[in-house]
């Protein structure tokens, strides 16, 4: 029974091996899988198979690729429709799969420590579905439930679009590929696209846009929200503070940059300015769900006034939910530094807000998201302007939308050379890994103080 | 004995009517006192006698210089040196000098209320210098003191300059005009010149460059710090925590800017690239005192890459001390931002530094100047975008100079319209008195929260 013991033993052992790396520091974890992910991906994309001259594709543009597609952004440095086989676009997809996933587990199990940690109130993730008495049971049972909401979210809009592109002529296999591409590549906020041309032959098909809309915004409230979505319905008081928080703030942005997106391109014949109202309220709507992270476009972002591309580039920077496939600072992390000013304004000592008080850690931890990355792209931006020699608005727009894993693009991505792309490839995947795992990484060390210092204010402002 | 009871009692209230008022909302009392100087100043230049050609000076142009004078910021749309007669001149030497005692002046009466009302720890201003009893006292001593320092700091520039100015050639009478507006344009960090081409012609002399550079950033600092340097001396140990944070920060953020602006220039042709390297590695020096927000320049802010560009954008919204002549959002907001990041990255309760704890509600302040500073950027640059149809360098660069009140420009403000003008005025008038009084008025309204509301946590990033 020697053996036996060893086999068993070594088994228990690289169980606990795994646990105590998520207890000890899943933030850690978290950069680790995703680079060995995105190693493989890139490996896999610089085989000749993989793209459709059967010639080995560069280290950097397989690397940007792998990384794009991983972190689900969607930049690209070319063509996805030509430069890459139908192996190749089936590698992206997987990498968008796995990436979606990845990053939706990979940001709960944060959550789920932290709250546990922290003893929060309000369950952030369905706690009861995971008692499984200890921590892989629990990140066996919460892979289970992301992988089932999203391959149901993902079928839904795929039989969809299914249908759409088989009555817009396309062959069954051409119509079930486009159809699954889009499925994933909506839901899992990516914006890659299959067609050379994207969705701007669709410009004018609710039959595309709408769910595409819908399967995006969705996507971008993030997994804890669908959760709360799933259990409690649409009463809005039966939720959690962190629900109410994403889809009030998710909304709010929505709306208002869909009215100011809409209003800075309403004459702009080089966008929207030649077409019906009810166009133009349509493509409004539709910029703003994909400047938040999805990342499709109808217009050519380089025809955009100045103004709404800046426009772009905040919401971009301030991106999706928590826990979800969109990038950028997150909705709740504006919310709470909101709410801490509004605080601040009033006098009052609390942050408050539904009868509940947000704890002075997660402000600090909010502040701390937005100046690393506000220092991200700034830092960026300093760099690719020196290496592109390009203007202020493009190289700006690039380098957010890369951090915000946004995909939105002038072009600039493609006209780069090697070190630019090394260096909005940093940007991808620091703003897929980076802001997720920093506030974890913060909130799970906030400990008490043993001793203070008498307390000294200087001048502000 | 009734008329002299009556004349001495309405002295008497009218004593308590801005005691009252100085006490009741201070950053209400700061923003009127502004406004008032500023309208009394845009008559004055919009007089036929305040223009070389005799002819009255438009609205925009006036108000807009106004404002300019009377903020310290030294962005111009016309040349003050063609435009305006040796009237108009001194009415905008006039503008600034008393612009710049005002904004010494309430910036530290702002000070010390918030510092009374919150029993501030290490005295901000020296307050035992005027123990008078009530507030009135205190602000006249505050003001005489402000009025002497400032007026012995101009006095020794001046006297420089004017030796210097003479022995260039200059008449005595031209050389102490020159003198005493450098000099008063300088110790205020105000930036206008009364030279058509400005510092440009000195830009190897190191006799007007060194006093200029040196007036600028002592000035920068701001009066609580110049107090405690005039009474501790450069004993670091003996002075107060608000000192010692202006200080370490005004030259780190000095150094850096320096070493950046002259890597990143170094071999730009059209500015510093054909230097020798000393005359570069002064260029670079005075570029990072300049921006930070006294305003002058030696080479052409439009032939700097665009990369140098952005780190000028940095440097202008960062600004000076507090109570200071300076603009941006000052360095102690930046230096408290920074440690409670820092504290958080620790895993600290507390934000402490130098054997302090920094109250939670100074970081609030903190946080709540910098979105407003962010906010106001923002949304000038959309307006300004939509208005002069300019890239995206230009336009950024000229709002935060104005935000700022830095006045470094690449000529745009003098191309606008008249309502491009308005929107440049608006911003440096929030600058100078929105960042104060916003960070005094919200110190003061703090107070204690008799009833909590439990914790909720969202997740955030
Ligand atoms: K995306
Ligand atoms: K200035």
């Amino acid at each position: 029974p020697a053996p036996q013991r060893t086999v068993l033993s070594s088994f228990v052992s690289s169980r606990n091996l795994v646990e105590s790396a998520i207890n000890s520091s899943p933030a850690r974890l978290a950069i680790l899988a995703f680079l060995l992910i995105v190693t493989l991906f890139t490996v896999l994309l610089m085989l000749p198979a993989a793209s459709s001259n059967g010639q080995s594709t560069p280290l950097h543009d397989a690397l940007f690729t792998a990384v794009s597609a991983v972190c689900v952004t969607g930049l690209t440095v070319v063509s996805t429709a030509d430069h890459w086989s139908f192996f190749g676009q089936a590698v992206i997809l997987l990498g968008i799969f796995i990436g979606g996933l990845g990053t939706l587990t990979l940001a709960s199990i944060l959550a789920l420590v932290v709250s546990k940690k922290l003893g929060v109130r309000g369950k952030l993730i369905a706690q009861e579905a995971m008692n499984s008495g200890n921590r892989l049971g629990e990140v066996g049972s919460l892979l289970r439930i992301v992988i089932s909401v999203s391959l149901v979210a993902e079928a839904i809009i795929a039989l969809w679009l299914f249908v759409r592109f088989l009555t817009l002529g396309e062959t069954p296999a051409q119509a079930a590929w486009h159809g699954v591409f889009y499925a994933i590549s909506t839901f899992n906020n990516a914006g890659f696209t299959p067609h050379s041309d994207g969705l701007i032959p669709y410009e004018f098909d609710l039959w595309i846009l709408v769910p595409i809309m819908l399967g995006g915004f969705v996507g971008s409230l993030g997994f804890p929200v669908m959760l709360v979505l799933i259990k409690k319905g649409l009463v809005f008081r039966t939720w959690n503070l962190h629900a109410k928080l994403t889809v009030q703030m998710s909304l709010l942005l929505l709306v208002v940059g869909a009215i100011l997106w809409g209003l800075m391109e309403w004459d702009n014949v080089k966008t929207i300015g030649t077409l019906s109202t009810p166009d133009k309220i349509v493509h409004a709507l539709f910029a703003s769900v994909m400047s938040r992270s999805l990342g499709f476009n109808l217009v050519d972002m380089n025809a955009m006034t100045s103004d709404t591309m800046l426009l772009t580039d905040m919401l971009m920077f301030a991106g999706g939910g928590s826990a979800s496939t969109a990038g950028g600072i997150k909705v709740t992390t504006i919310a709470v530094m909101f709410l801490a000013i509004l605080a601040e304004a009033r006098g009052d000592e609390d942050v408050k807000v539904y009868g509940r008080t947000i704890p002075p850690g997660a402000m600090r931890v909010a502040i701390s998201v937005i100046v690393m990355g506000g220092t991200i792209v700034a830092v960026g931006t300093l760099l690719l302007l020196r290496i592109s020699h390009e203007s202020l608005d493009r190289v700006l727009f690039e380098v957010i939308s890369a951090f915000a894993t946004c995909g939105l693009s002038t072009g600039l991505s493609g006209e780069l050379p090697a070190e630019g792309k090394y260096v909005l490839t940093i940007l991808m995947f620091f703003g897929r890994v980076g802001t997720v795992t920093l506030a974890a990484a913060l909130a799970l060390r906030e400990r008490r103080t043993l001793y203070h210092f008498p307390e000294e204010r200087p001048i502000i402002g």
